[in-house]
């Protein structure tokens, strides 16, 4: 692909910056024909891929198991849980036609997969010994979005939906599991270097159909809160509809307690848009489909040196594991190699040149700050971990560091209000838990209410809205 | 889960023996509320997943991209390629609505996605140079198939489509292209050990858009062949429908040439058919999500040498990097562990007993034949791989010779007919290679052709049908 990019000052214009640096790496195309529906090209394909195997590996080791369920959904499977469906129904996108003839049901095009699975755990659950189920599957899902689109972040097919979901004997033990998944999820996160705020969102905004919805937060560079993640305790609401019960040790039946958790491209949206910069993508080594690609800077009469000194580099990082590309191309110059891969933020760059080979070093550049260091040659692979290791550390700090600079404990409401429209960041405020305070912020802020803050937070000084004693931190936000 | 199998005759009955040992293993669970749609539970997603990574890693060794395209296509880019449509619009499921709205254009189901990523190819391909375009998909494709629907075999959600397409600068590029993806093919159902016939299938049945279409078709235990994998010249069918043109060296503008090339879980389906017995799964080494599995089988007094020597065993066999699984529930006999692990197809059962222990052996049960053998304990991990190599010698060498000793070069049409009634397999008739003469055939055998032989059969002769000189050896069976 010839093309050049439009747009790239990230925090002028997010939107363009974003649709342009994901097209011209490669990562997305949002230009299909579908209003919010994006492709998946090879190099975001492996991206896509590299994200998702740390959340297999971790729902893989702590006992769950990879299924994967239908996509259509009849449309009195859907309609069992009532609260589930009110909030659905408006926008799921329905099948009426099979060829030429009208269905007798409707189909819908599944919108998360708690109708589909319950029937499922229905027949597969007979007794205690059974529980606790905990599967989880990665699909598309489909949400005939009536507000804008935007590319990854609100699309009509959620092409990289992970939902997990569960089934226990007990509240407790479903109550146990959902802080153990909040758990999960932070590790996640915290090896994408994406930081997050975790909030339980209020009544009035939680999952259909659940008890109540922890939700992950992070900040995206236009200042709006991004939901990156939640975790749902379902209570017995799906197993009453779906009639899934389990019987006891003492022979008595009980329905199960079930809950779910999900996360989506949304990940990596907030991956791209946090790390990245004016130069393009910044990605943390862990999930950069190229983490290492090596430049050979041959100069007249002494190309053979270099080469040979390149290719022997590359040897040794496929060796060691690394993800690793020569770029040995003749017709390019390394400038315009530096550019390409700086755009495509590949997070280390290493640069082979004639002076290099005789002193016996080899020169290394780090995508995040573009320092060059020079580091002995025998000591490459070694340089490469431990350069590694340093860039995802301060991704992870830099990612944390502005995301809390745009964070406000506002004391009064005028302060809350003019944070909000010019800091473009997140406030947080005492609150005293009632509902009718936070309908009342959320409507004077012009804002949406994450929730109250779940991690330890001291809670001093009266609710914002009535000035009773606060019971909790309660966050608002401009949101997606 | 406990249940029971009801019916475990694979020749008597192998339609019942099919859809009850997939759900007794929990590799496929067909009792979904919507007619044609399966569930994988873990066992058989993780079955599907190693039959997958095969796929996965030929097509990656040879340069394909893997890649994500949206499921919904409108009606207009359906329509494009007129062959195309014809075909599919009497099986395509339409939406007609989003939320309460009524669409302004239809959207179908992708059934394929010829007609998805073309208009991205017209995006991508610029000149010379970004040819060829190799890439591939794994994806749901859907289909509202009126024929009788089959677990895994005919279903209307087909969850398992690998489908890939290509693009070419020339006509002759594109044919090299197709017979490499044969060649590929071969390799893949040579690892999975499944036999196979290479035919052409006839201009009438070839797939909508193709200049011609080569397929591969197996026998399943009820005689009837099934297709289990499919390559397409496109030619510019549609390119030219869909407008994808390249600029050539010396300036001037071509179409491009493209192909496709797909398989389904129908190889599943011939995997689990055609290597299964009266016991359950038989499973090939290579895709068994569980290799090896240890019984301890503990005397009493004895128990902690045989429980020691057991885990020894199973630590030796992880570390050398099997799928092992040690069973030493208290609760349950060996026998009912013998059937239990019988049933899903683990190729190796290790069982450890106190004898063994004192005389430094250990029994191996191979799955396939049933044969039990004693090795020297310090042999243990060189003997699994040597067994596991003969089960899989075995397991291709049985199929093979199962499927031609149901294959009959029939000298007249009473042959022909009376074979394909009493002996359920596959005919093969010299053939003058003309449509007229194959569509006889057809009608006359009531059974389905299948087309010429690919393979390099001396074809000497008279056509079965005409007596004018045969050109071609034609295939014929009935199928799914």
């Amino acid at each position: 692909m010839t093309m050049t990019l439009q747009q790239r000052k990230k925090h002028e214009n997010f939107s363009e910056w974003f649709e342009q640096v994901t097209l011209h790496t490669m990562v997305y195309d949002y230009r299909f024909p579908v209003k919010g529906c994006g492709v998946w090209p090879g190099y975001g394909f492996k991206l896509r891929k590299l994200v998702l195997d740390i959340m297999r590996n971790l729902l893989d080791e702590s006992g769950h198991e990879e299924c994967l369920f239908p996509t259509l959904i009849p449309k009195s499977l859907l309609e069992k849980e009532s609260e589930h469906v009110r909030s659905f129904e408006g926008e799921v996108f329905w099948i009426t036609k099979g060829g030429f003839t009208e269905l007798g049901e409707k189909l819908a095009l599944r919108p998360t997969s708690e109708t589909v699975i319950m029937p499922m755990m229905k027949l597969w659950i007979k007794d205690y010994k059974d529980l606790p189920i905990k599967l989880y599957q990665v699909v598309s899902v489909f949400r005939y979005e009536t507000k804008a689109t935007h590319p990854m972040i609100r699309v009509r097919e959620v092409t990289t939906f992970k939902e997990g979901h569960s089934a226990h004997a007990t509240y407790e033990d479903a109550e146990k599991h959902v802080w153990n998944m909040v758990e999960l999820y932070k590790k996640f996160f915290d090896e994408l270097c994406i930081p997050y705020l975790i909030s339980r969102r209020p009544d009035w905004d939680k999952f259909a159909g659940a008890v109540y919805s922890i939700a992950f937060d992070t900040l995206m560079p236009d200042g709006r809160a991004l939901q990156v993640g939640t975790v749902h305790h379902l209570g017995q609401n799906f197993s009453k509809a779906f009639d899934v019960k389990y019987l006891r040790a003492d022979g008595s039946h009980e329905y199960v307690w079930t809950t779910s958790y999900g996360i989506s491209e949304r990940v990596i949206a907030a991956l791209i848009a946090i790390h990245g910069d004016d130069h393009g993508l910044v990605l943390p080594p862990k999930v950069a489909p190229i983490q290492v690609v090596i430049v050979p800077i041959p100069y007249k009469g002494k190309e053979l040196e270099v080469y040979e000194e390149a290719q022997r580099a590359y040897n040794e990082l496929k060796l060691a594991g690394f993800r690793a590309t020569m770029d040995d191309r003749r017709d390019v110059t390394p400038g315009s190699k530096f550019y390409e891969w700086e755009l495509k933020g590949v997070p280390i760059r290493i640069e082979v040149g004639p002076r290099d080979v005789e002193r016996g070093v080899i020169t290394l550049v780090r995508r995040d700050n573009l320092a060059r260091e020079e580091v002995p040659r025998n000591e490459l692979v070694a340089s490469i971990r431990r350069l590694a290791e340093n860039i995802t550390i301060a991704l992870k700090e830099n990612a944390w560091n502005y995301m809390k600079s745009r964070i406000l404990r506002a004391h009064s409401l005028e302060d809350a209000s003019s944070f909000i429209r010019t800091k473009k960041g997140i406030v947080e405020m005492t609150w005293c838990g009632h509902s009718e305070c936070g309908l009342a912020l959320e409507e004077n802020l012009e804002a949406k209410i994450l929730g109250a803050a779940m991690e330890t937070i001291k809670v001093e000084g009266k609710c914002i809205n009535c000035s009773k004693e606060a019971m909790k931190i309660l966050r608002v936000a401009k949101t997606y």
